[in-house]
């Protein structure tokens, strides 16, 4: 090794050695005859003293030091006049004797400091410098501890990682594929995965019974801050078990994860149905670090004359505690911010429980003080509080009043990031009607069972069928998500059916798997989860980038390494395949 | 869960518990009134009794059971009358009360036995009935027991697990990339990584000190048995290291994998020079489990009329002990075997050293008593020995002695597969030249360290310049091999230039590295492990395919999924491709 320590070692215990050190010039103060330098590793920083008085030769190696050189230091550990208690060696410094530049280091385009100012295309072009600050440093530790304590946790269990291929085929259910032209088998293609979920139930097949794999997938997808091309999950996958299994079993690695990783006990995730997460929440992810749940008020203010209501499917509204205040201009603001695209409400009526005990509402014309009692009644307001009620049809007036209580949960201070909320929401819809291609499409994935007793439903009413389908969700961020599986031919070919597959593409796409169903499928079911988004909650973060090393942008490319490029008219060749742009 | 306990671990501790197992039907005996069944899961196989005349339901359960049938039964844990001591469930058996199908099961196309009667491609079109066999199963656990102890060990020593892209850039060194068209960037293509290698190198710069990770790489080359397209690398690189700091603690990685995962103790690794390896060996991974060393004969045999010696450039050859009593049809036969096109030799000349201590050569026109004693110095022989001598081209010679060798061993009985023979090979040659494009390549690769005393040769005698590069080989297979690298833009700047590349070339392709060079890269090296053959050298297996959950055949397809295949024409638009087939 060129070092002794590392510079985050070295404390008050060492005092007298003599060691040496390497890293990073994070800064230098020259006082005249005595040179202070902050050196930087991965560990630490530890200051060093030369006295360029007395030794020439130091003094010239001193000087040409810039920010970023790459040095190593042999001196003696000595104790600190000026103690900095902010640092675990901040009681040492280290009196150099001996000083030599292992690379130089050209002036860094941004500051690599926990605060920098570089922009954010500057940061990924440079990227190996924008690593080098603690935040996002301390990300990908937190990430790789992360990754060991699922290990740990999951082969504790007699869990087994087994690796499933990379190159495989691609399917015409779900997202886009990316694909790779096949060279020796010419006019085909290999897909990346987007998930292992058939060689993971073949793995149950197998007899494997209980698998997991920290696994990258691939999604062609349009991007934005928390998808990226390629991805992370922790894949796992059971036999001979009941849902009641699998919750409890990933519950206890979310539990062990924050313990272990952040020191944190959660009690155990409450459950919630989905229809319950759409009607209280108007989401199937809903952050529960605060309340402010939905309150339907078709029955309290129907009938008053008020065409709005009157015409709408769904009354609902919650109830911003302690929001009263909000002045005639914060509401119109807020107002605006509904009416956006992105939202799309019509308007927003309000009514506000004042400190005096008065209510007093956006619509007075029509709901008197007897009536606003009703309203108050209903969302339990106190003086105080204030009501924010939308109307229209329930999809669409649930998804914009989710919308906005996130944003008052935001602006209230109820989401904090050093909370965690964790719960689980069951019971999903198997099918989803999909307007665009006027056909139902699998809410999850075309494997996942239905409720037994909802199967007759396939044919009379295939929207209300559940099935054993499960999400777990962290302040409002579907962290995983699973179910149990068909492992019958009969009930797989009746899915596909259902989802507008002729008995022949059925066969074509999955026939491995429906023949594999014949020989002996036990029943199974998993969970997979998004590490990415997983490791982001934990560092506190909204996007998934910065717990990647190097993501790429949302154009997909990695701006770097300058990917993706024009390859060689051979390679073209080689493959059998042209451009056409 | 669906069981209480799995068929591997009941004992007679359990005797009298009422117990519920799952798992797959092994083999059925109808023995009048009484059936026993064996069942089979992950864990084990444990016997189940029937008492068909006292139970119809029973019975006629039972009777439906066929092989790999997958049941649920719940009975009562009984001391077996037969007791089988082969196996940990061979005391008891359970006399069952309930007796489930979860599944039925078609008869399978092969058996479902450690020896099985199925062919490799019906094998591998139902991969997932192969796998349920015991000697494939035990393959993916002990390889995911290795995976978990590589990972144990790196992280005690504070490497950091670190995912890098799999959508990067395609490069002309090396081996032929396998690409990813771009839809969002249109005529540009991603590539997928033959390895991590400017990654692990970029984190060095970052500052990152000590990183690994267990990762796929691919690489489209024509298949093998040691070869896939998919295949995976412990890869490694640390910062602020010698070389001798790399053999330490990977030498302890590869010490403590076989000390827990199969219990033996090694010694400290021998190492030799690439040089003495190819003169000893003609081989750059010698299987040291036996001797046999090379001796060359040149001062010994020539000048004495015989032309095939005299025009040699290399006259050398092996002493297979205790072989002397091979046939003149044994040795025709192996001297058809060296004359084969894989191996290409001319002839074989060979000295018996008889029982009766005379020696008999193929040669004796030419040599004589007194000459064949001097040969018998060289090799040391004793009575029963067997020298065999190839002459000519060094290169082709050694190389011809190497498969002689490493055959008259396998006769020999000398490379038992529980024998571990761990060693390094050391300054390996830098560049090497390749006839067809008349140039220099990287033997490892273009980022690998000239060593400082051997850089002049560079302009003057390329061939001869030693790199600071090493491999680790156990049993004659390269299981790792890596380099310190360059971590300076000029010396980086002049390897490419040696190896053919314009200085826009380099810039265009690796700019992004030099680049980074420039802002502070530590002194660093690395080493990665083809994981899969570490485990097939575990495993006792020639072949990495059993290693591996769902392999491809040597056309690179997966017979299972039936996989690359073609895709839709509007996939090929979306992505601006064509075929051309």
């Amino acid at each position: 090794m060129l070092r002794t320590h590392t510079c985050g070692e070295l404390n008050i215990s060492h005092l007298g050695q003599t060691v040496t050190l390497c890293g990073w010039v994070q800064k230098s103060r020259d006082l005249g005859g005595t040179t202070f330098i902050d050196v930087r590793d991965r560990y630490g920083l530890t200051q060093l003293v030369l006295n360029t008085d007395s030794d020439a030769a130091l003094r010239d190696t001193g000087r040409k030091l810039g920010r970023e050189f790459v040095v190593k230091v042999t001196g003696n550990v000595l104790e600190r006049t000026n103690k900095n208690p902010k640092i675990p060696t901040g009681d040492i410094e280290i009196a150099v004797e001996a000083l030599e530049i292992l690379n130089e280091a050209k002036i860094p385009p941004f500051l690599i400091e926990d605060e920098t100012d570089g922009g954010e295309e500057l940061r990924a072009k440079y990227r190996y410098l924008d690593l080098r600050r603690n935040p996002i440093r301390n990300n990908l530790m937190l990430r790789h501890k992360m990754a060991q304590e699922v290990r740990k946790y999951l082969d504790g269990l007699d869990f087994i990682e087994v690796e499933t291929p990379v190159l495989i085929k691609s399917t015409p259910e779900g997202a886009r594929d990316f694909v790779v032209p096949s060279r020796m088998n010419q006019g085909e293609f290999y897909a990346l995965p987007q998930s292992p979920q058939t060689f993971k139930q073949l793995l149950m097949v197998s007899g494997f019974d209980r698998y997991f794999q920290i696994v990258k997938c691939f999604r062609d997808e349009d991007l934005r801050a928390d998808r990226q091309p390629e991805f992370t999950q922790i894949d796992c996958e059971m036999s001979f078990i009941e849902q009641e299994d699998i919750l409890n079993i990933f519950e206890g690695m979310a539990r062990h994860l924050f313990k272990t990783v952040k020191g944190v006990e959660l009690d155990e995730f409450p459950r919630m149905q989905y229809a319950d997460a759409m009607r209280l929440y108007g989401s199937d992810k809903p952050d529960v670090r605060f309340g402010m749940q939905f309150v339907e008020l078709n029955d309290t203010v129907k009938g008053k004359g008020f065409g709005v209501f009157d015409n709408a499917e769904l009354v609902v509204g919650i109830n911003a505690k302690g929001a009263a205040s909000y002045t005639r201009k914060q509401l119109d603001e807020l107002t605006e911010w509904l009416k956006r695209p992105q939202i799309g409400a019509t308007g927003l009526i309000y009514m506000r429980h004042n400190d005096d005990g008065s209510l007093k509402s956006s619509v007075d014309k029509f709901y008197n003080e007897e009536e606003l009692q009703k309203w108050s009644a209903a969302f339990d307001t106190k003086p105080g509080d204030l009501v924010l009620v939308l109307a229209g049809l329930t999809d669409k007036v649930r998804k914009q009043l989710n919308e906005l209580r996130l944003e008052m949960g935001s602006r209230l201070g109820l989401r904090s990031k050093d909370v965690f909320a964790p719960l689980w929401v069951l019971d999903f819809p198997l099918l989803e009607f999909d307007e665009e291609s006027g056909r139902y499409h699998a809410m999850h994935h075309p494997f996942t069972s239905p409720k037994p007793e909802d199967i007759t439903m396939l044919d009379t009413n295939p929207g209300a069928v559940r099935a054993n389908a499960y999400d777990m969700v962290i302040n409002g961020i579907e962290v995983g998500g699973g179910s149990i599986r068909i492992y019958d031919r009969e009930l797989q070919s009746l899915m596909f059916k259902h989802l507008g597959f002729t008995p022949e593409e059925a066969q074509k796409q999955f026939g491995f798997l429906m023949d594999a169903f014949e020989f002996g499928a036990p029943p199974h079911g998993g969970i997979a989860f998004g590490f990415d988004r997983l490791c982001s909650i934990f560092a506190g973060l909204d996007s998934i980038r910065d717990v990647m090393a190097f993501p790429k942008n949302n154009s997909g490319r990695d701006v770097m390494i300058d990917a993706p490029a024009t390859i060689s008219e051979a390679q073209l060749q080689e493959l059998s395949i042209k451009t056409i742009v």
